[in-house]
């Protein structure tokens, strides 16, 4: 576990790139030191070229530790450390924005999305019968850190019921224990999505 | 021949993640060896990155034979149990969760799907004029124990007219005589439903 | 010009395969060689993985000239033989199967479907503003060969406007004055096809 | 900055055919040189297997400077002529054809296509909450420099709000400063783009 987890998000970053959920410079991903603290995509790259140079490490309370020239954090750094300041077992977290993740933000007018009853849930640990979960939805924000905010009010008193929140418009954010572990989550969500998707335009309510 | 069927089930899983249908850690392969054990994914593997570490061998009995540390087989081994159990010339047993399979479970109330009358048809062995094929389907159950049994109790009095099942909000599960009819009769399969949910889109009733 | 086709026909199989229009074992490409004859792929190959004894080398008249054990030409070389006598500037045939073109053959009922008046069907050879085109359609038939007859008695009194037709339930078969070429126009034709189901999914007829 | 921009068109154009916005020999991309100068690909070329032979470089008049035999610049090299001379800033001009492209171009009957108001369109620049912005439409003509005449006329008086513009049935161009930001603005434009259409689909407007 030495291995720089900047070499990790590079990879991560490249294959979301090519299945569509970073194009231009959207997304940011992160992952914790051993430190605590925590690398960060820099703003403005291109998600399908990173290099080591393109991350930003940030302290637990937000302060810049290490960076390169010209590179800031990613305006969404705020997000990210509201999810590991609530969720000290989080050792990744991923933002990205496809498609179907804003379709589906669009599925619901409350602070809640039904999530299908396929046997694909079980891989973001629910393990029931017909399970029956929703997923937190939050409304988007130019200012990023009102979303932050938002994000830490809300968890702090009701917990998600899955390791993942959708910004409406916006994208998915997701963690988990390992970037391995955030990353399976990460394809099961967005795998939830495009069903809901497809299923709504074959007329199928699940 | 001699060569390790892990080689070829890793390739095989390889490309099944690149096209969505082993996402997250879903989906499970196996394949026989000479002495007619048989190598399986083990459980909770990323499917794009899997090594030789990550099978897991068993007997026909359901032993496990040999394994790695921590490693336990697939939850659905019971499934692949059953196949060679019903069908002794099967060598190979692959199992995914792509969307449309998911959809079409949805397109019948029965236990079939009728299959469109589709060229593509002659790749799963039925050479007909205007075939009329259908693929049958099982309830999904949390006790995977529960579908495997229910999968020997239709097929022993009843076979399938093709090397095929679906369970509804599952998966596709498809054997064959080899691992490389295995995954040509899958990409078959999974064609004909990719089929069937454009179809519906486009309002056209084959 | 003095490269084996047969590398050319296996980088384009290799191509259409990963996008999906010769999954399983479906679809056969061939191309001639400078003594007349055509080296076609043999039946039942997976297109993602051929090699150069996947190829079965057809006189003008039909006879096979060269091939590896166990290798019979595909069950469809004869459609290939008879786009060579109607077409003497034909130097390579593709056909292949995609999910679009299998839809948007019902997407008439007679036997032309017309194309969309868009720009990409100048990679056609169709210069005109606003284009009208149509593309002959022909009925499926399990007996190979009376497809050939059908393509070659109506194109002898009446030519196709393109160097493409579609078979309903089938697929579509281009040809070109080089491999090159005809991939071209194989990838325009596709283009159109995806186009017109799209264009159905949200309600614009062009 | 020393690289023949040439190799990083090549390396765009190869993306751009693997996606499916430069499929058959459609589509071309620009770039400017230090003396003012552009190459531009040539006509009738795959892009998918692009070469440095096949491009042509233009002065800013519009003669060829420097090409191979046989080459002859891309019919559509007025447009890139054109956005040069509007914005002196760019430096890069891509225009592909995607199918998403070819279907948005009619949801509006105006000259202007209202873009979703997601997050993505940061990517263009666009800082503001719920972002109202439009797409300049032109219409389609078979003599290419009346198209780069509308224009220049439209421009000239009206410039665009983000840099992009699209021609009905045709595609899409995009322009910016470097190279790589012209790629980010084609993905985000081109991300929206593919919003839309699935946004229809499954019947949100947004």
């Amino acid at each position: 576990m030495s291995t720089d987890v900047r070499k990790t998000l590079i990879a991560a970053a490249t294959h979301f790139y090519q299945v569509g959920w970073m194009v231009g410079t959207a997304g940011n991903l992160s992952a914790k030191t051993p430190d605590g603290s925590f690398w960060i995509t820099a703003s403005g790259c291109n998600k399908g070229q990173l290099r080591e140079e393109d991350f930003v490490r940030i302290a637990p309370t937000g302060t810049v530790v290490e960076s390169y020239p010209n590179q800031r954090p990613s305006a969404e750094m705020s997000i990210h450390q509201a999810i590991y300041s609530l969720f000290p077992e989080a050792q990744a977290c991923y933002h990205v924005h496809s498609i179907e993740a804003n379709l589906v933000s669009h599925f619901t007018d409350s602070e809640e999305l039904p999530l299908p009853a396929l046997e694909m849930i079980k891989g973001l640990g629910v393990w029931e019968e017909d399970p029956q979960v929703s997923l937190p939805v939050f409304i988007n924000h130019l200012h990023v850190p009102q979303i932050a905010k938002e994000i830490s009010d809300r968890f702090s008193h009701s917990p998600p019921p899955v390791p993942a929140l959708l910004i409406r418009n916006h994208g998915v954010t997701v963690w988990g224990s390992s970037p391995a572990t955030t990353q399976n989550y990460l394809e099961v969500v967005e795998y939830l999505f495009r069903y809901l998707v497809a299923a709504r335009q074959v007329g199928i309510s699940n």
